[in-house]
């Protein structure tokens, strides 16, 4: 077997620098790593729905013993999916976490544009203005799954989807479901022209979150950011703005709770 | 100003191991990092429902810069709690995160025992088996204090709430609120004498989590850890056992959303 031992093969070179979220929106490509994600990224690419490619897989035969990865990347292999053994040290150096696992590849995310989108494929969804931690991100789409809304839209300068910690909170959902980075105001365009209810959420909100008998479709959940909630301005484009109520010290829940509470409802009305 | 500048300075030393759940379970004792977290801490401490006390306060002159933290120091001082500065070198020893903002206690839970707690103290609350996912632990704290439920109870081996991790996830929430470690056994038995209404959940669960008109007081909400849920041994302790409808292709919530959506009907009922 061929393995690739050199650091600066430009293979590698390509894979460290996704490492940085500069270049994965350089290049639209994103990595994931580990067994597990790995094989979720496979399955999705497997199928009509998938939102991504597999562009290449790198493992290190000394780190991976898994006999359901060697099986992947054999599988992978014959579906034309370049698979490259590296040195152990080599793979170390690409991946992102201590102990690696052995196996990590890079795909393509096959998104939809903003304009794609509309009451007919995406009935009901979240946006997020400038969310920054991306374990909420993750978590969020986890979220969405489970109530089986549309998908997502991060607006102004959101924490990367593919960030390591959005992939892995995400439990893979991130590889099915629309995820779509825009701006608040095309957002806002959008959401007008194909007549989206808008309810935004704030703890000055006039109505609380369980008074509203029915959240009408097409439907968009729209949440501020972990530190500074909405905008006087996003509040102003909502059509409805809803409070969760807080009977504590603490002023918020935490972004990922928040929205799960409130899909949830949302999905049962 | 005498700076401590010595790494094998013995309350250095300290605060070292108490990076290490082992000695803050041995000693009883806990660390608390960062302006912000040190300033929630010293601000529960202040009051009579506190459940801390403040034990030392290290700080970094070189590194600390907030004028509201130098008051802070000011003013525990004054009311006699030690407060030692250190060589920069040395804070950066002792601190867990990179890029430290030059402020640290060491800080004395005080928690009661499952046998102080009773209906009349703590009428509802969540008690979670072997969680082991310390910001789990921080978000669904910062979760009881939102819907004002009783406290926390950690049964079998969860993660340490004292963790960095939890007590950033909790907004300093854990300084406020009973949090007690303890055995599934020993919470049986006293949930059982004391009258609460245990409520599990399962993806298999007979009941969907809305179709309970009224979740009666004394109440405990019982949740799993994130990998392996509810045992049929604690599913058999239960008086409820309720479902959330999972309508996507992941089978499970993140544990802290699961705990949100469920506290939050749990209020209202």
């Amino acid at each position: 077997m061929n393995l690739i031992s050199s650091h600066s093969n430009p293979k590698i070179k390509l894979a460290r620098l996704l490492r940085q979220r500069k270049y994965r929106q350089e290049t639209g490509l994103a990595l994931v790593e580990g067994i597990h994600h790995v094989g979720q990224a496979v399955e999705a690419a497997a199928t009509p729905e998938a939102r991504l490619v597999i562009i290449t897989i790198f493992y290190s035969p000394d780190l991976l013993t898994s006999e359901y990865a060697t099986g992947l990347i054999e599988q992978q292999s014959q579906l034309g999916v370049p698979c490259l053994a590296t040195s152990r040290s080599v793979f170390e150096n690409i991946a992102d976490k201590e102990n690696p696992q052995g196996i990590l590849a890079i795909v393509r995310p096959q998104q939809p544009s903003l304009a794609q989108l509309s009451a007919a494929n995406f009935p009901w969804g979240v946006a997020l203005v400038a969310a920054q931690d991306p374990g909420n991100i993750g978590t969020i789409l986890r979220t969405i799954d489970a109530v089986s809304a549309s998908g997502l839209l991060l607006l102004d300068g959101c924490a990367d989807p593919y960030h390591p910690s959005s992939v892995r909170a995400s439990m893979g959902v991130i590889f099915w479901y629309p995820v779509i980075q825009t701006s608040f105001a095309e957002f806002a365009g959008w959401s007008e022209q194909n007549g989206y209810h808008l309810y935004g959420t704030s703890a000055h909100g006039s109505t609380d979150y369980r008074q509203i008998s029915r959240y009408p479709r097409p439907l968009i959940l729209l949440l501020g950011s972990e530190r500074e909630g909405l905008s006087d301005a996003h509040i102003a484009r909502c059509q409805g703005v809803i409070r969760l109520p807080m009977r504590g010290r603490v002023s918020s829940l935490n972004l990922a709770v928040a929205a799960g509470v409130l899909l949830y409802e949302m999905m049962a009305r």
